[in-house]
């Protein structure tokens, strides 16, 4: 798999794990736990299992490039690409390919978040395995997670029928994509077990994802080609050719157009990372459900999140809780109203304490 | 007045108001809203109102001595009377009665908690005039807070018919002082009307308070006299004789055992500032019934009590919580069980993190 290239995207941006998480450290680039690696430090881990560390590129905003390059420290420089101005996912995957097409014309690339968590690690390759070797001829794949809960967070993927078996890897035609339901949706995809959740990840040729660029966007493949010709030789001109692309995601700009689209599901215990309470899933927890990170004190505590660095947090008698605690700010909040946090961002914009965030 | 002195109880110790307050700094010292003074120092400003200062005495543990001075600038320093070894409020009211009558054998002294907080300051001066004017004729006096809800974590006094009345105000025969009742017995208390808050301030000469501990406690007294006499010249044996003293409180000791105790009955706007929900009902609250020191977030939050040195705290979505952030620790508990914070306090302590404690 000489020709089979990783893109991860790195240039997601956000504040959902404020004060954690702030407009210049996004969630890709924190250790959720306090000890481990940062997610996009684990992400590059997990693909070394899969891919060859040259074939790993990143694609980001300029404002994340060091941010990358310090967590990322076995990577050539020429593997981070950097977009002009950020244009939502299909113009950056779009140029990356065109980048790697010309490096390699039968390069077969898995694009992929920075910032998840999987913890099946040995399926999760098996199943880029498979996925390369039905990408290679011509198809466009995705991995569609088995749904465990009824979230309505998530968009979804109908599957469709059995097409074919790789390595015991199983690969289904795709019905639809599936904006976020509601909840009542949300439960009935659960109970036809014909649903599954897309989680970003998709694997095709550079030739493919190009040609079907060219045919649904012509003028942004076009834009994207002639950047890609000046790109780091006239940054001025490269920025202003990019300003003038459509900012459109590649699920509503390419994967919701096309037909032929694959997908496999799989269980890959999979987790967004999006929220503190995603954070209480996948971390360890004492008997009562509490992830403590930072030695904090939790008397009468069940299912919280404390988090503390440098003091010692107690919290009494709370369910369901995150207690986050940086060294200039302190977030309070149940966990279901944990997205709410934007509104405190907000504020703290308004108010003029914009070093906070 | 001449003749008139306060005795203001300033040797409290605990941690009910951890992570604010510590061993080494209990409440008295601390400046509740973060902005106004110690409540010992408002303490002593309200009582410069009625007696003067020559005449205002602070009796605590010499641990205190240093914060004492810090706080109450204008006192001579042989105004603070130091126990030889803390036993309780009848041996510290009744070594500082013998001091005081040292001085002066015609004392009528008022004794005060230095950690309460009073509203009505008008007619608390007036209270404390009438007292003086009954104390005078060797009556023991105590005043009695009206209640205004069905409080279990006061003791209680049963006041008696109407005796006499001096300039406005009331003054009742007792009955009896009660323990702290249950939730059933202080319904029935508020109810009946004939029920007051025991708020620890009594009014009685010097002369009437030794003559009673003389007859109830002739060792403690014997004991008293003979520390009244070497304090301060010979420590070590001070300390002796004290440490041989019983150690009891001045209500169990004295007050429930002595016929014609009187009561003033009073509505002050008290409170004895003993939770943070006690805080939260003497502050000033936003619309939602919050309290908010130090400019914090707090974002569909109702009855709050959230206070924050040097950082910034966001609260999301809380119903009657305290949030405590000091520079080494943070406190997060809802109201009604900010009596735990014991359990945390004894946490620390069995965990070796004894400087947060």
């Amino acid at each position: 798999m000489n020709n089979y290239y990783a893109l991860v995207m790195a240039g997601g941006s956000g504040t959902r794990f404020w004060p954690l998480s702030r407009k210049r450290l996004p969630k890709q680039f924190l250790s959720i736990d306090g000890r481990s690696e940062s997610l996009i430090k684990m992400t590059h881990n997990r693909l070394k299992k899969t891919f060859d560390t040259k074939n790993i590129f990143f694609v980001a905003n300029p404002e994340y490039s060091s941010l990358i390059s310090r967590e990322i420290t076995d990577i050539p420089a020429a593997n981070i690409i950097l977009e002009p101005v950020p244009k939502n996912t299909a113009p950056a995957i779009g140029l990356s390919a065109a980048i790697i097409s010309g490096k390699d014309e039968e390069a077969v690339i898995a694009v992929l978040p920075s910032d998840h968590y999987i913890k099946d690690e040995a399926l999760f390759s098996n199943v880029l395995k498979a996925a390369y070797q039905a990408a290679r001829e011509g198809d466009i794949i995705t991995i569609g997670i088995t749904p465990d809960r009824p979230e309505t967070g998530f968009g979804y993927i109908r599957k469709g029928a059995l097409i074919s078996n790789i390595d015991g890897i199983d690969i289904h035609g795709v019905e639809a994509f599936i904006e976020k339901p509601n909840r009542q949706k949300a439960i009935e995809y659960l109970s036809t077990g014909r649903y599954l959740w897309n989680a970003g990840i998709f694997v095709f040729t550079a030739k493919k994802i190009l040609e079907e660029m060219g045919r649904l966007m012509p003028q942004t493949l076009d834009a994207i080609l002639r950047v890609r010709d000046i790109i780091g030789k006239e940054p001025g001109k490269a920025k202003e050719i990019f300003s003038s692309i459509e900012s459109i995601s590649i699920d509503y700009g390419i994967m919701e157009k096309v037909s032929g689209i694959r997908v496999i599901p799989a269980d890959l215990k999979w987790s967004d990372v999006g929220s503190w309470g995603a954070v209480r899933d996948i971390l360890q927890k004492d008997n009562y459900g509490n992830v403590n990170i930072g030695g904090n004190i939790l008397i009468d505590c069940q299912d919280c999140v404390v988090r503390s660095e440098n003091r010692t947090v107690a919290v009494i008698g709370m369910n369901s809780v995150a207690v986050i605690a940086t060294d200039d700010a302190i977030l309070v909040t149940p966990l279901e109203k944990c997205q709410d946090v934007k509104k405190v961002v907000d504020e703290l914009d308004r108010t003029g304490k914009k070093g906070l965030v």
